[in-house]
């Protein structure tokens, strides 16, 4: 499915944008302090499960937004998740 | 702009229950250790305005999914602020 206009996408675009860079500064929260002790493990598994579903969601509907975004989240998500498995 | 097909509307709330399911175990993880010490709060803030966008997308390309979703998610990421900020 494709046809989603150019200035809905702007605010997908920007949407995108903050719920993916929104990861950085946990990932770095989390790096500085070699500390990811209230982190829940279980909230970063079942998301990136969820995120893994929203990019097939991204493609299927020709979302360029939605699978750019869960894309890099996926991967942000990945990298607490190894943090929070190594600094248990 | 409406159109978006059963099954795919189908991945899309799996993709939602699960990324809105996923901030239920760390509300309830800080809850639990009444800390949210590694819970970056720049990270909420930036989801949580994130999240009000996407759901205009949402609405605007006619996802149940999504609407639904960052609605709930946004709740919770205002929970998980309104912790962080209590507990600081």
């Amino acid at each position: 499915m494709e046809g989603i206009p150019f200035h809905v996408e702007v605010v997908g675009l920007i949407a995108a944008t903050l719920t993916t860079i929104s990861f950085v500064p946990q990932v770095y929260k989390i790096w500085k302090t070699k500390s990811a002790e209230s982190v829940s493990l279980t909230m970063f598994l079942l998301f990136f499960t969820g995120v893994v579903l929203w990019f097939v969601y991204g493609v299927y509907i020709g979302s360029l937004s939605m699978t750019i975004a869960n894309t890099i989240t996926g991967a942000l998500s990945l990298i607490i998740i190894y943090y929070k498995l190594k600094l248990k």
